[in-house]
């Protein structure tokens, strides 16, 4: 692992850190915020998964997570949103291929030898950062934006037991019946739409749930909501009788401005179930 | 005046406009963020003046001043750092010409035309932010980082009665004996040091000094420290008793990890003189 910066941010520390993934099989980096109170051991650790043209940077710098993880005491891990590299296939299209990895793993030409983020989010990094990080792996939360509140939703209800709590922000919601889903679904798993279910979120909250809380913010006047189809989502947890609290918020759109106005409840809720016990 | 965006944040709202500036002779674009409360009347206003580099976005998504100005119902200004455009002159350094006007009016060649960023700041903006918002000037409070803290002490001490409060996230504190300074006084300004002093914090503290409160910080593992000369700063306000409160922040850089983490208190600061009386 090496460090690529360290700045002190709210009493801890924001660190950029950069790997070899053997999932991945290319230099990955990350984000990972550590509160004051990691120098005396481990804490809880707080997922941000980020959406589509993201890197590792935007949510580290711009949705204001720090202030309030601070407060918290908990570590807040910023994974990058795909493999990336000269050696790495990609596409022209700003939804497709670097930065747009959709938290699956690609099982399709040209994507599988390198497009592997879910186990990449769910087994490598979380690994890596046990060896050498001071968290307490035994208190994970999960949250993510759009494309990543896709994947936070999706690896919660599909690893039970390893988040306590999961929530997201403006979350794509029903991928294999909407264009942000149907076009990435195919080109990294192929035309056989079976494979597609168990990446999306709505269809996952029917079969499996979520043993713990939900939260998800949507902005009513996001310009891509007809792409997230909320309307899904909420339809499934209610007739599922899911656990979870979806706040539509009035004028709200999909920037991170919208991201930043929430950021404090989405922290103080993981804080609850993370601290619970 | 056209607007660029508006993004709703925080129960208000983040704007990015542009207008034709006939003090700086280009297009000029400024962020503002208005809190809920200026939808029934005039609310307060906060500059924040940014450094080196920067344009009125940086600051705007990465310093996290809408949480707070929003809680104290006060709108934050954020203009851009120089002239920009095809006509405006420039430099290949990143701290002369666009993104580093330094808050003077230039007097030479070639910079005199455009580079009026003292009146920009001074005048044209708040006559236009006056006629356009729901601003109330008679609480007026002014903050800046780096080049941004620099303009900002020295616009408040040079205009006696418009800042309620100033404070400054790791000023540049003596531009006349540094090289964040020298250069760009003598570009901008001409030879005759005499020319330089008034924009010169450290020398006016002593010379005018500020009717109200001052707050700065200080990274004390600033990467920028020589240049800024937080020592001038503090040993002119102690010699002429001025009130001020100076923090020197173990273990910070010169960072927006710095600037965000300490933002909450000087919005708090600065709230404290805007509702007073």
């Amino acid at each position: 692992m090496e460090t690529i910066s360290e700045n002190k941010a709210f009493g801890g520390v924001q660190g950029v850190y950069s790997h070899q993934s053997h999932t991945t099989r290319c230099e990955m980096t990350f984000g990972l915020f550590l509160p004051e109170e990691a120098r005396d051991g481990p804490v809880p650790v707080l997922w941000y998964l980020s959406g589509l043209t993201c890197t590792h940077e935007n949510a580290m710098v711009k949705a204001g997570a720090q202030a309030w993880a601070a407060e918290q005491g908990i570590a807040v891990v910023f994974p990058d949103t795909s493999p990336r590299g000269e050696g790495v296939a990609d596409d022209d299209a700003y939804d497709l291929g670097q930065g747009a990895g959709f938290y699956v793993n690609a099982t399709q030409k040209p994507w599988a030898p390198h497009f592997r983020m879910w186990d990449y989010i769910a087994e490598d990094l979380p690994s890596m950062l046990q060896e050498e990080f001071p968290l307490d792996m035994s208190r994970q939360a999960i949250t993510g934006h759009s494309m990543g509140g896709h994947g936070a939703l999706t690896l919660a209800m599909s690893l039970p037991g390893r988040f306590r709590s999961v929530s997201a922000f403006a979350p794509i919601c029903n991928p294999t019946g909407a264009d942000w889903g149907r076009k990435q679904l195919q080109a990294y798993l192929g035309d056989d739409t079976g494979q597609w279910a168990a990446q999306d979120a709505s269809l996952l909250i029917r079969e499996r749930g979520f043993d713990g809380p939900i939260l998800v913010d949507q902005g009513a006047d996001d310009q891509f909501i007809d792409l997230l189809r909320p309307e899904t989502l909420v339809a499934a947890s209610a007739e599922s009788r899911q656990e979870m609290t979806h706040r539509m918020q009035k004028g709200y759109d999909h920037s991170y401005f919208f991201v930043s106005t929430f950021m404090e409840d989405h922290v103080a809720f993981h804080a609850e179930a993370l601290y619970a016990d």
